[in-house]
């Protein structure tokens, strides 16, 4: 016996017990970098790398907006743009990622040349932007899905970080701010689409495929940050040497 | 003062000096491979996660070979599709690493499936494939010169495998013997090629880069197998877990 396709709660249960398993909140390097158990070259190795997925995410999202077929999903989808990119210069969410490197001691220069990040990351972040390029218009709005589960990870990053480091300030952390607000907005947009979209089982296991690709582009980053700054802690040639390893 | 271009012969001293600094034979992993350090599942994590980059190959020679302009270059080319899909069923470089894999206990129809390959694995070699497909031809040949430092590699992981390894027999290392004059060839024809083609400035520092991202392809393969399954052995959600690890 074949099971037909999923009720469209059923799929969002399945899409959203992907998070439980896979989303990478649950990956022990954020424990540490929550738990303040990083020291200054660990945390501004993660805002280095994780600056080249900021800084690739407009490119994603643009590549799918020329896709899309009507005014109004375009324009749903371009708040992403401008959310990253901001409406005037030194605003958006790139901006303030750079904010964050240079706040934890980073030269912006140095950050938005990406020289210094791990191969990983860029081979991570490089896999999303052409899977949102040459997949379905479904599949590049379900790996949007991950938002699903960023505000929760985003108020424990906050708290955490504000706690327990003193190189760390507010200020530094204002890139999370507006996160809070648009990640459930955009999330609540993709999941509407993929519920409505998706009603083929084919179609369904392409979207649960998506979701988990991006959950392993986003646990793959941190894995390779881990290996090269926390344990064992093999920088592999090339790749940003903190302070206290040079 | 703007340095002009190197002469061929310095061109080739500044490759060989990418691979004195990034081949992966420098890479922990390899130093435990060859010496016996490693337990089955983890050489068997090794041969499931490398097939796939075996698996690769043919398709990123196969996108270069279309881009190739003569019957010249393309029959040099082809070479390295037969070696890799054979001349029958059963003979070729894909299909002797498929019975390494066998020959240290894994099931080939999950190999095939590359169902539990790391996503660090799938991320690096899509970025090599993409790399050859995308980028010049140049550069695409220049990608392929970490074969003039395969020999020595080759030769000390059989030595190695076999001195230390009682489930790796002489027949499941078949995949090496013929490298070791494949991989000579090989090289010694895309050497010559860049040689002859990187005569500027701008085309010498490509295939230095290209160079240099193919060593990163290769090291950031054995990051993750290190990572997943040596120091500090945490295994993704979805991979591979040997038996010992169940």
């Amino acid at each position: 016996m074949t099971a037909g396709p999923m009720s469209p709660d059923a799929l969002e249960a399945a899409l959203r017990a992907i998070g439980a398993e896979r989303y990478h909140n649950l990956h022990p390097f954020h424990r540490r970098l929550h738990g303040g158990d990083l020291n200054r070259g660990q945390v501004q190795a993660w805002a280095l790398n994780r600056y080249y997925y900021q800084s690739r995410i407009p490119a994603k999202d643009a590549s799918l907006l020329a896709r899309l077929p009507t005014a109004d999903l375009r324009r749903a989808w371009r708040s992403r743009l401008e959310d990253h990119d901001g409406t005037a210069p030194g605003t958006g969410g790139v901006a303030r990622w750079l904010k964050l490197a240079e706040g934890v001691g980073l030269e912006r220069a140095y950050v938005e040349s990406t020289a210094g990040i791990l191969a990983g990351t860029r081979f991570a972040v490089d896999a999303y932007v052409a899977l949102v390029r040459e997949r379905s218009i479904l599949e590049a709005i379900a790996s949007s899905l991950t938002e699903l589960f960023s505000p929760t990870i985003i108020a424990e990053r906050v708290s955490g970080m504000l706690a327990h480091y003193s190189f760390v300030t507010p200020e530094t952390l204002a890139y999370f701010t507006p996160r809070l607000t648009q990640a459930p907005r955009d999330a609540d947009f993709a999941l509407g689409y993929v519920r409505e979209h998706a009603v083929t089982v084919e179609q369904q296991e392409a979207v649960l495929a998506a979701l988990r690709f991006k959950c392993d582009v986003l646990w793959s980053q941190l894995d390779a940050l881990h290996f090269a700054y926390v344990e064992p802690g093999f920088i592999p040639p090339g790749a940003f040497v903190p302070d206290d390893r040079r």
